[in-house]
């Protein structure tokens, strides 16, 4: 049997990532994955060549399970607000079924 | 407040990266993110050995937001048309919910 | 047209990614995508440095895509109940459209 939950996906440049961990753990999320990822924006220069972009991996991708989209929310609307004015990032939202709630809510 | 999205995934040979970020930005998406993966395919030869097939990371996730089913069907359609029948690929998609519509729309 | 499929997440110690491994391809999946991943679980030490923790990459994000929520609910059950007692992880399902449906069964 599996439980409803939601995934934040933010995705952005890795020289903010602690920044966004700490708003990531504030909002009392249990959990983190974090990988290496290259991309482009809608802000990048059009001029750039592909491949130097993409290679470069100088973003991260970050994904935070919680139990709740009202949490989920929340993550993802102050990441928006406190980051994105200074550095490029996007972030959405997924629907997740997962196995053991109790492993995604903080019971401090 | 979150708006109903598409997410597309590609996974594929690197060696295509450029040919399917193409057709990508064709399709009119303003941004995509790009991440190293290893991995078996249902063309893979069984013979060999799991941990190299996985370690040697030969190829890329790409994954693309777009603002409709319709545009998202399209870029998958297309890329799996045009790369798949030489090269492994795989391609599916996944509604997300994005907080900024305007970020994924081209306004050109 | 697309069809209805699930997604298998797994996050997990990079130590049992062939134990894994072997539990997915026992299950029927015919592919599978591994990426390098870095992170925080509910169970690692609060005081650890943040970025120590991300940079190790030292966990391995899996991912599987079958036909029906059966098999994917069965892989993420045996993989959290074979190797979470000793090794920390985390699974979950998503929802999936994919173009091929043959493409993610075994016609063996």
């Amino acid at each position: 049997m599996t439980h409803k939950a939601k995934k934040v996906v933010i995705i952005t440049e890795k020289l903010i990532l602690d920044q966004v961990l700490k708003i990531v753990e504030a909002a009392g999320a249990t959990g983190y994955t974090v990988t290496s990822a290259g991309g482009k924006g809608s802000r990048n220069v059009r001029s750039e060549a592909r491949t130097t972009v993409v290679e470069a991996f100088s973003n991260v991708k970050i994904e935070v399970i919680v139990g709740d989209a009202t949490a989920a929310e929340r993550i993802a609307t102050e990441v928006a607000d406190t980051c994105f004015g200074n550095y490029s990032g996007v972030t959405y939202l997924q629907d997740v079924e997962i196995l053991r709630p109790h492993k995604f809510t903080r019971t401090s």
